[in-house]
């Protein structure tokens, strides 16, 4: 057993024995833990969002009759094999199909073709003179036409396990005549809040007096897991494992925000290290460094501190896509996009840094700005919510006024144009 | 009143009587209705998402007091002033404030500022001796720090009305000690199928035989808006009569899939022509041109063709956006970006164009592939289950290989790397 949390002291002040790098408390939480969704079946009209989890073959060709690709006239190729511009094929046109020798019928881009016809000769080489059409060109068996199954094959997968399913995929599966699907459940994660002052300052009114955790709560709610706030605890060891345990029973994972740190009075590492084992404590980024995870019935419990850059840090950095990468299998949660730097951000000496800056369109790219100069995107609870992304630096590594940054998005909502009406402003 | 849905026949075919441009339909309906947002109030915790209806103000300073911007010790000026690396200030180390004559207090990034200091020194200028530490550089008073209300003032606006809120935004609010915000209720939307092959299809067993208006009613839903459907009626004028009037009393707009062409059996636009007024009927755009608006009680009623690729386009181009505008003054609910089109997309002569595509990152930037090649895009519903979104041409246009275009995504969430478990693939 690793005791990585274990403090050391100098120059007065206690410190990490051990901090991991940002990449080694990635590699090591992938290795320390795995949980598998759960399914369940839900109807077609209420799986909007929800992930697929099974493949869903095709019962049917599609489409399931030769249609025509363009506008135009459904006819015999045999009819029109020597037609020219010179020399046009005359044919009668017909109101609707079947088609026999020398009729046309006219047709719709996508409207099935009628019997008897094998192809469309497009609008554009045709002539309507009264009750006739002269075409002006041959055509090939076949010819612009859409084939039967030339979509989707009868058997073939039509909607793969794992889509996370859209109005479209839904029809598409309504069509196959489903009327359910097997989806994944979302992971439940609980969340609770560890220390006194909380709990004080509820006692003088506050309603939320655990934002920070709450923020924790909404902030995987809003990633796709099923969240459950526990409430607030007082640095009790005895109250605490027995919460704990309780958790790993009825959750995926447990979130613990505050009395993570290397404090006397920081009960959580300890009382984990008792009941689990812990996986790493203390990260090299800042904020965030107050980070740690510990392994409890196999389950994880990540250790969040309770100040509001590094709750954000930690959560983003390091829950989220751990939990991301063990349910689904990939890195990487967010939308990110390239934005240039107006203004600079600058690191920590030793160690990775989280920034958070406000994109916005700027001509037919991207401008990312740190959310406040003077703090170079120092992360207060006002300072996030100027900002919709964060980007994450090297240790010791500055980026400078005009470079090209990636910046992750913290919801891909952040920039759609109609989040803020302009109505009556 | 315009007579615009009323057909004329040529070449053998009907034809709408004067279908107007895109943009055209868009003006008519922006002054044709005008809807707004009912208020509710909801619990903090039940807030994510929602949209603001109020401004908050901030009931204090933030940061509520001076804070260290570094690490480092907090100080007072006036013992540092003569302070140099040849003759640093010798300061006492205390373990907490408040700070006397010649003292120093350890403090980290971020921590209130004890009492009686009026700057902090960063660690780079200290060197730490037992319990003393060389100061070695002088500082200015307030020098390092954060200073209180720096962030935000009371009274200053915190959030403001129209925003969307997320966690951080929700965890501020909660800060302030509020307990309860007011936010928008989504908009009511009632959607509706008529068409007797459909009722057909159910006959034969088909769970969702109308899912061309479940995908509207979805695709509402995934644009924030709340749907009911109504169901599935025969083309019987005097039922459609009393089902939209009651429709328009108790939802915000109305749209009808199906019969609202131009064929005889189109019962839709001239219905809504006797119990209210056409807006226009036909708009040039391909697929999407058997489109329309009617107002009827003073709210909108969309007439929306019940093929998969003329619905999508119907809903993305004209219900989507006219709705958006309409409920929050803001005319493009679409996330754009810039793509590198991969193939070429061609449009029809005198008619704008819908294209659906496929995006993918590529390099730094990202691809659009027509979902069909062969199709040039054309929207089956299979073709639109590999698409991620659309692309806009202009009558006549022709987009070539290798252009950068303009895509709007059906969804932010579509470029989002872990919406397809790569697991256990």
């Amino acid at each position: 057993m690793r005791k990585c949390y274990i403090v050391s002291e100098e120059k007065g002040r206690r410190r990490f024995l051990k901090p991991v790098s940002l990449a080694e408390a990635f590699e090591l939480a992938s290795s320390s833990f795995s949980l598998s969704l759960r399914t369940k079946v839900v109807k077609l009209e209420d799986a909007l969002g929800t992930i697929l989890a099974e493949d869903i073959y095709s019962s049917m060709d599609m489409p399931p009759e030769d249609r025509a690709f363009y506008d135009g006239f459904a006819l015999r190729s045999e009819d029109v094999e020597n037609a020219s511009s010179s020399a046009p094929a005359v044919l009668t046109i017909k109101e609707r199909g079947p088609v026999g020798r020398g009729e046309a019928v006219p047709i719709g881009a996508g409207e099935p073709l009628p019997e008897g016809a094998d192809s469309v000769a497009r609008t554009e080489i045709c002539e309507v003179l009264d009750k006739r059409v002269l075409v002006k060109a041959p055509l090939r068996k076949g010819e612009n036409l859409i084939k039967r199954g030339g979509d989707l094959r009868k058997g073939e997968v039509a909607l793969e396990r794992g889509r996370s399913l859209r109005p479209q995929d839904i029809a598409l599966a309504m069509e196959l005549g489903l009327s359910e699907v097997r989806v994944y459940e979302k992971p439940k994660v609980a969340v609770m809040h560890v220390g006194k002052e909380v709990l004080e300052k509820r006692e003088k009114g506050f309603p939320y007096p655990d934002n920070f955790s709450q923020l924790a709560s909404l902030m995987l709610k809003s990633f796709g897991f099923e969240t459950t706030h526990l409430g607030i605890f007082p640095e009790n060891a005895q109250q605490f494992v027995e919460v704990t345990l309780k958790a790993m029973d009825n959750y995926d994972a447990l979130v613990v925000v505050g009395r993570a740190s290397i404090g006397e009075e920081d009960l959580v590492p300890r009382v984990l290290q008792d009941i689990g084992r812990i996986v790493f404590h203390g990260v090299g980024v800042s904020p965030g460094k107050v980070s740690g995870l510990a392994v409890v019935k196999e389950k994880p419990v990540f250790m969040v501190p309770a100040h509001v850059g590094s709750a954000m840090a930690s959560l983003l950095l390091i829950v989220i896509p751990a939990l991301t990468l063990s349910l689904y299998g990939s890195r990487e949660p967010y939308f990110r996009l390239r934005a240039k730097l107006k203004g600079y951000i600058e690191g920590r000496h030793g160690l990775a840094a989280f920034r958070t800056v406000a994109v916005k369109r700027e001509g037919e790219g991207f401008a990312a700005y740190p959310v406040s100069k003077e703090l170079g995107g120092s992360p207060f609870l006002t300072s996030l919510t100027r900002a919709n992304g964060f980007v994450i630096l090297e240790p010791g590594s500055k980026l400078k006024e005009g470079e090209s940054v990636e910046v992750r998005l913290f919801s891909p909502q952040e920039l759609l144009p109609c989040s803020l009406p302009e109505k009556s402003k």
